[in-house]
This record gives structure tokens, sequence and C-alpha cells, in this order.
């Protein structure tokens, strides 16, 4: 992803944007959970470790960038869940590109933790990333970039 | 991805195990430099407003992990570069799916900051994380998943 005009990117691009609202380990593992279908408080707070008031705070901020919906669940008025939205569901794919990584390189010898399927076609998934166009896999060195409004 | 059973899940999956290496802000932030092909203290510095502490301290981490090398260059013997290794750059994959979902939510009404190109076969692109058996585009609600050791 080399480029000989490293200068003339834009000063803040979709990586740093995205990290404003997702870039934090406790996040992370908040959305994990929530893609394995946890979405109420007490369930975060036993599934993570993380503390009381950091979970707070980080499924507030999920809230205000509409990656979690908070709904209120059942017949008491001050319960609530969290569910993602579709903005949150489309992070998924990067989750389990992560997963992968520490599948292949963080494995404690016994291979991965846990094995992921296809419902749709009943397949174990091992996923890469490939272009979308020749289906090669993408890798860094193969892969170059222009700032926007500037032609190909 | 949700099962039944959610409390058979392993107590640290690949996930939390690459957020243990990876799960930081300014520590993406430096990848991403990486991955833009900045290798000195002083442009990772500029590049992304980090303090110098800070930076020192990913720096070091990601090395101790081996996310990057340390090497000398040119003929300065205290002079040092960072260079992404191959498990490094196998996280090329997850950050350009993050940068993806930042184009697609946080575009701020201009279009993507950056344009990716696959210099394999010379078109831009837009990736997104297919089955790698019958190609359907990967999402959360069509993957089921089970422990380590368990039949399928």
């Amino acid at each position: 992803m080399e480029n000989e005009v490293k200068r003339e990117r834009p000063p803040h691009d979709s990586v740093e944007r995205a990290l404003d609202q997702v870039g934090d380990r406790w996040t992370f593992l908040v959305l994990r959970e929530a893609f394995f279908g946890v979405r109420r408080f007490d369930e975060f707070l036993g599934n993570t470790g993380i503390s009381p008031a950091v979970l707070t705070d980080r499924l507030k901020k999920l809230v205000e960038h509409d990656v979690l919906a908070k709904q209120p669940y059942g017949s008491h008025p001050n319960r609530f869940e969290y569910r993602l939205t579709e903005k949150g569901l489309d992070l998924y794919p990067m989750i389990v590109l992560l997963m992968r990584w520490g599948d292949r390189w963080l494995d404690d010898g016994d291979g991965p933790p846990i094995t992921l399927h296809h419902r749709t076609c009943g397949n174990d998934l091992r996923p890469t990333l490939p272009c979308e166009h020749c289906g090669e896999e993408l890798r860094a060195r193969d892969v170059g970039w222009r700032p926007r409004h500037e032609p190909g």
C-alpha cells in the first residue's frame, strides 16, 4: 500500500474515523458479545470481565454512535437491552477477520478456540479477503491508493 | 452468530487474544501508517498526532508482539526503522474492512477519502468478506459457531 506521495493523504481517513467510534479494546469485546447474541447489561458484564462503570460508558457511546440500539424489554420499565443496529451488524466481517488473525497467530497450540460455520451453505469458515474483481487474496503490497477526486 | 448455548464458549477466544496485541486506537493508527509505508519514528509522530511517549510505548509493544520489526538503518548507529513482519502484514485485510466500514458509515458526504486499487488486476477496490465456499457475503445472522473439539 506504499505510494510515492505519502503526504498527500487526506488528514482524516476512514480508519481514523472508524477508530473514533470503535477503536478500543473494551468496545471490541462488547461488540464481540453482541455478535454472540448478548443483549443485557449483566451478561456483558459477566462475559467480558469489564467493570460496570466502563461498560456503562462503552454502551452509552455505542448507542450514541448508532452501533447499538437501546430498547426496553419485558414488563420492567427500567430494563433495557442493547441490539446491534444495521451499522453495528456491518462491523461483523471486520470482527471475523480479527478473530481469524488471532486464530492464525495467537493459537495456543490447540487450534482455533471456536469454529464458525456458514448456515447458508453448511460449510465451516476460514475466510480471507479477496479482491472482488480477480478473486486473489488482498495483500498490502499489491494495493495502491489515491486521494479522493483524483483520477486513477 | 447467536447460538443456543452462550455459556459454552471458550473463555478466551481469538478476538480477545488479538485485542491484547492490537486493541487500541493508537496501535491501529500506527499500523495504518505502517501500511502506508511509514517506517520512522518522526513520520509516525507527524502523521498521527500521537505523543512521543505513547508512540514509544506502542512501537515497543508491537515489536514485542512481533507485529513490527525494529531494524537499524543507514549509517547512524542509533537510528531505527519499524517494518511490518509477516504477522503484521496479515492484519491488512482487517484494516481494509475497518476502512470500508468508515467509508460506508462515517462518510462526510464527499465519498471515501481514499480509493484503493488492486495493482494485480488494475481495478478499484470496495471489498466485502465472502464465504469462501459459496461466495455469499458473510452476515452475522448466517454464521453459527461451535467450541473447539466439538463435531459440527
